[in-house]
């Protein structure tokens, strides 16, 4: 869920002050808007670390807009009447009318974690409230509500420096407690639970949207145009005889700093340590397939990446390594009418493999969140839902015993270029090249932010995504095997 | 979830052997509209009670309809490659393409409430599971499929009359095996698991339709006429940009044999009988209510019944018993302005008691399954899902500490009118009789379904529906007061 916000993000103060007026007109405008409409409110769920921004944006957003249309809450533990009335009682007064927006800051979510990462209730209980907090929220987008949840996020490295900077100067020392120090002892567990939580309760109808938090401009610009943007895509959608669509648009990251342009496309690898590296991981592949343990397990690997990324090639090194009676290659295509006719996952789940196996899938289910959503085969709502439904179904593979590897073979622009070209020279490749490949090539920048929105919403810790930086053709088949290696041995492990 | 399939229903032949002929030839059209249209599949789910009826059922599906755009898969414990691949592999191969029916007997429900009663999975698990089938079937439902999940029920006593009856002849004594004892011995925890599964996983979208298994005549009819109103309401329903509205009808018995309709309205109960009762429960309430434990729970009483009922009476009659700073009266009339505004539950929310309280609701929440559902104030989806989020509201309230208790008040046509017209005529009570009341009377068979399926899906075993026959108010009254001091006795002792 953070692998986005976990990247440096910022944006420059000049950008900043030149955005921000244009901003603020424009949501006190959508504020009246909604006001007029009244066909339906807005929550706004402030949610996540504690040092990573949350109320001082909240603090802003008053600034920034009218505040008789604009309620906050925060809740912190329940004291009072509040103690003598079911959990969400509260939660239930904050909410705000038609027509108008309200920030919940603190909202249901946060004593969920805290209560799990302090030990005060089991897994399964988390489960359970997990499942409340699903059911509560989708009865507020059946009843029209516009919910959006913004997570702020620091990563631990962030949170550290934070408090120690503020430590130092004499002038904020007093803004540390031993409460910070006592949950940053716990980062690691909080984050984990988080991710767990905030993966989970990310459905179609209501995303998390994470807010990397260390930069003021950037949160602030990421809030400010998710809202506006969100309210006003509701607004323009005036259906006569149902309620507007549910879902709240994704934006892509206000600074364009995005996981896939962070990598280092280039990695170094030799001809010659690329044979020798190849011998070895091939080798070692070869031995875990033929351990008795595997034979309760199994693996599910997905291939993604750019046209012309070594999708095949990548493929290829590693079913060498493979007894052919023990794999299956699917190669993933449009789907054909039959499987037009069944949900888009059923030309899949016929294709899990058995215990003992590998299936290699070359293409998979992504296609829903990446060709399908970038070219418009499928509504948004659909899309929307798909992360969830992706999750649950790889969790079901992984509870059965396989193991779930996904790679996202990376290239540059410039060297998918280069190797159209190559491509079109090559007779024997030319099959290789064509029409489709150049069309995506256009939509390069709708594609990531696509497959950006795909790592962070389906990057699990059951079955996380590889990104592979792939301009080197040697160095990205080496990753891939050592990745495959690497997850089978954790499986054997736990197993 | 069983109550009305509890009660004895009973078609006799000659309006079997009339009604289906016509049945047929009307489920073979829609199978073929069905094919046509193509834009939606039908997955008929077949779980429940053995010897309900089940595979009579499919069987007779078979025969009555084209055999080449239906198909079943028959589930029992997994075999073979099944047991290779994770554990909802086999459902997904069993579901059938758009336009053809596919019939799942004894689909992915079976199996966790087996699991359950002979201990192999924990409470824990068995929400889990329900959850990952709440997810899936709704994954289905917003994929277009039409799911129409059937519940074969007996109850205990008919169970056991079946099996006996079968011993006891030579030609069927074979049929009863060891495995049917031993479940019979289970048939309490089996029910009891059983009521919880198919409450949790009756949405909106795919509510369960239970079906008293009993009687030939009786299942045959319900099962065939549910099936032929969903598919034709689906496929009347023909939007251009959307899928179809997603929830299957729910009609009402074929036998027109109702939990209300088997209530015998008029009770004993003279006016000295009347006045020793009432001295004792009031008395009762009036102590249970000063109990140190009552601080810690409190109690939720939710009113409903036909107009003229005696409600009112009740209620007066209950609070009369109590300290008058311990208990509020809500009376419920339709949603201000500010009401509507907000989620329909919220101005229930804001009512909720706090610990160590009486919230008393002359009408209720259950409005919305009762006069919005029949005089259209909402939609079906609406209304259809309200039953789930009730169910969950009231979870919160007791898991939380409270007693919910809900009282139907039923009495009959005749008796109601002759207290509207004793109403008219006396002076200070013409303020109780309106146009509305006359109005309702004219549905009152809307009404009286609409009743039945609120208590079939929303009487759980934490907060259970009390029918009170209340053509005698002495009757009615005493009823209330005395199931309510059990509940709250029944809470004393098991917290």
């Amino acid at each position: 869920m953070f692998d986005s916000a976990d990247l440096e993000h910022k944006i420059d103060k000049l950008t900043y002050r030149h955005e921000v007026p244009h901003l603020r007109e424009a949501l006190l405008n959508a504020q009246y808007d909604l006001k007029q409409d009244a066909r339906f409110s807005v929550v706004v769920v402030i949610a996540g670390v504690e040092g990573a921004g949350k109320s001082e944006t909240v603090n802003l957003l008053h600034e920034w807009m009218d505040p008789r249309f604009l309620h906050t809450v925060a809740f912190d533990e329940p004291l009072g009447e509040e103690r003598e009335r079911p959990r969400m009682w509260r939660f239930w007064r904050a909410l705000p009318p038609k027509g108008k927006i309200g920030i919940l800051f603190g909202a249901w979510h946060t004593e969920p974690v805290l209560s799990r990462v302090f030990g005060k209730i089991s897994k399964a209980e988390l489960e359970k409230r997990v499942a409340e907090i699903m059911r509560f929220e989708q009865m507020l987008a059946d009843e029209g509500t516009l919910v959006l949840k913004f997570w702020f996020h620091l990563t631990k490295k962030q949170q550290r420096k934070r408090l120690r900077t503020l430590e130092k100067n004499r002038a904020t020392r007093w803004r540390v407690t031993k409460r910070d120090w006592k949950y940053f002892d716990r980062f690691d567990a909080f984050e984990e639970t988080a991710v767990q939580l905030t993966r989970q309760t990310s459905t179609g109808e209501a995303p998390w949207i994470v807010v990397a938090g260390a930069d003021e401009p950037y949160r602030n610009l990421t809030v400010g145009r998710t809202l506006l943007a969100a309210i006003r895509e509701r607004l323009a959608d005036k259906p006569v005889d149902r309620l507007p669509d549910k879902n709240p648009p994704l934006l892509p990251p206000v600074d364009h700093v995005t996981v896939v342009r962070a990598l280092d496309l280039d990695q170094p690898m030799t001809e010659e340590q690329y044979g020798e590296a190849l011998e070895k991981w091939q080798g070692k592949l070869a031995k875990l397939a033929r351990d008795a343990k595997f034979k309760k397990s199994g693996v599910v690997a997905v291939f993604e990446g750019n046209d012309a990324a070594g999708k095949g090639g990548a493929i290829r090194r590693l079913t060498q390594a493979l007894d052919a009676r023990f794999y299956d290659n699917h190669p993933i295509a449009a789907p054909s009418d039959d499987e037009r006719a069944q949900p888009y996952l059923w030309r899949f789940w016929r294709r899990v493999p058995r215990l003992g196996r590998f299936g290699i899938f070359d293409r998979s289910w992504y296609g829903r969140v990446l060709v399908e959503r970038v070219e418009g085969f499928c509504g948004e709502p659909d899309w929307m839902r798909a992360y969830g439904e992706i999750n649950d179904f790889e969790r079901e593979l992984v509870e059965h015993g396989l193991v779930v590897s996904k790679f996202w073979l990376a290239i540059g622009k410039e060297e998918q270029l280069k190797r159209f070209r190559a491509r079109e020279k090559t007779s024997f490749k030319r099959f290789k090249i064509t029409e489709d490949d150049w069309r995506n090539r256009k939509k390069w920048d709708a594609y990531e932010g696509a497959v950006c929105d795909m790592v962070d919403r389906t990057s699990t810790e059951y079955a996380p995504w590889t990104l592979v930086e792939a301009n080197n053709k040697y160095y990205a088949r080496i990753k891939v095997l050592r990745t495959l290696c690497k997850a089978i041995e954790a499986r054997f492990e736990t197993r």
